[in-house]
């Protein structure tokens, strides 16, 4: 498949999860199903969902399986920024060019949907069909730990404990590879375990999920230094929370970001052709840091 | 069984759950961990997966499946308080005579137990093993479902939304069936899932659920009014929310508890005598009105 190709194949799939979502919650009159579509329809890059896809496609799992996962996997990564920027944690106005949701809701009702978002995410998961219901349990205990108390939760905790401290490298590492890399890497993990994977095939697909949320970790940090908006970076040099530029400096976070891009590429080379999807992805985060580039540091 | 060996054996079952959620979250060094523990180990009538656990006993549940999901629906239940009392929500200081998770961690750590516990208990209910995947699935889909935008959160915007509004009768009885009502029935649902309950076997006790649900919601409206203190009730009383005393006088709202009590019992008639431990737990909820009596009304 050509390049080009591969794009366009990642938008129909993009546009795929889009009506899913969409479909999920129609609107309705009450204010907090509007809450929820106000959050969950403003956009977004859809990377968790198509790690899914991508990954289920690989390893031959029905799209009867994978879409459920795919949005579920997205709505949970949706309610940890509802929740994330609550007045109580990181406080932002602002999310994707629009108000946040306490801003437009006020604080109770954005705290349940948070709560009803991540509810909801487990619902729309056990709808996954087409595949044995033990694979579905396993994928549901995988999305479960990455996004639980040793995974992402447990990374926002870490982050809210370390606002104002300049972590050191090994610690800064950790806090991002459970706040953003445990759901990324669970992406990746539930195609696989959907599929039915070989445990070879698994292990360098969880490699690669790994690198890929090393990579994007870094490219958003340079992308918030930069003063790059649309990432989603939580203006975390404004909170005085250690960032791989802070401690690395400009140059070497960029280099510490294409080396985990390699590494990505690398964890795919013995899997043969169909991996394309995946190699394109990895390429859009790397590239990510050209976009910091192009863009004048904030004032 | 006399009814001493029934409250024996609940007992029991008690201890049981106790031990399994303290072993679950064991002591740890995490800030995290520790606040997750003082929610969730300080105590409480646990009646929830006391209903999972007779529930499954009766339609031949193995422990193995019945007590992850005991313990996931009350880790739901503990997060769903944590979340309630927040500032944004009922503002509350104090929650079973201990101060509320968000005076003694702050509220973003707070927010944070709320999330993990959420996040946890489906990863606990994962682990239910000794029945086949589909039924996990299933009672799965049946806790989500119950805890999410039709159930429980969505309950919890219908009660924030009526702050100092006073609801008509059979809206306040729709925000209560939502609100407290749905995990109570899906205790009872989720038992006989895993059993694998024949459709009518199923059928009468989602009745009973549904029954003692009202009757629960009611008797906890008498106990605020009451100004007992050991209740659920989150001082409905002083935010001016629409209550069954409030509504009906304080005669009528026991008539109805008692009716709600007897409409539970009466839905276990036809499923023989291994239904000693419903009938009791039915008979404890409405006998917190009689503890209502006993106490003098808040001045």
């Amino acid at each position: 498949m050509t390049d080009a190709a591969v794009a366009r194949a990642l938008d129909r799939y993009r546009r795929t999860i889009e009506r899913a979502l969409a479909r999920r919650f129609t609107a309705g009159p009450r204010r907090l199903r509007e809450a929820i579509r106000y959050s969950l329809l403003a956009g977004g890059k859809r990377i968790r969902p198509l790690l899914v896809l991508a990954t289920g496609d690989l390893v031959g799992a029905p799209h009867a399986a994978t879409i459920p996962f795919a949005c579920g996997i997205e709505m949970i990564h949706t309610y940890s920024l509802v929740h994330d920027d609550l007045p109580a944690m990181d406080d932002d106005d602002v999310r994707r060019g629009l108000p946040t949701s306490h801003r437009v809701f006020g604080e109770g009702l954005a705290i349940l949907v948070g709560d009803a978002l991540l509810t909801e995410a487990f619902a729309t998961m056990t709808k996954a069909r087409g595949v044995p219901p033990a694979r579905v349990v396993a994928a549901l205990a995988a999305v479960a730990e990455a996004a639980g108390e040793v995974g992402m939760v447990g990374g926002q905790a870490l982050d809210l404990a370390a606002e104002g401290v300049q972590l050191p490298l090994d610690e800064l590492r950790a806090l991002h590879a459970a706040k953003t890399g445990a759901l990324i890497r669970a992406s990746v993990r539930v195609g696989a375990l959907l599929g039915g994977a070989r445990p070879g095939v698994q292990r360098a697909l969880v490699r690669y999920g790994a690198a890929l949320g090393l990579c994007f970790q870094i490219t958003d940090d340079i992308l918030d230094a930069a003063g790059e908006d649309g990432n989603d970076g939580r203006t975390d040099v404004a909170h005085g929370k250690a960032t791989y530029p802070a401690l690395l400096g400009m140059d070497e976070a960029r280099r510490h970001a294409h080396r985990a891009g390699r590494q990505a590429q690398a964890a795919l080379a013995r899997l043969g052709p169909r991996t394309a999807a995946l190699r394109h992805l990895a390429r859009q985060i790397e590239d990510r840091i050209v976009l910091a580039r192009a863009v004048p540091p904030a004032s």
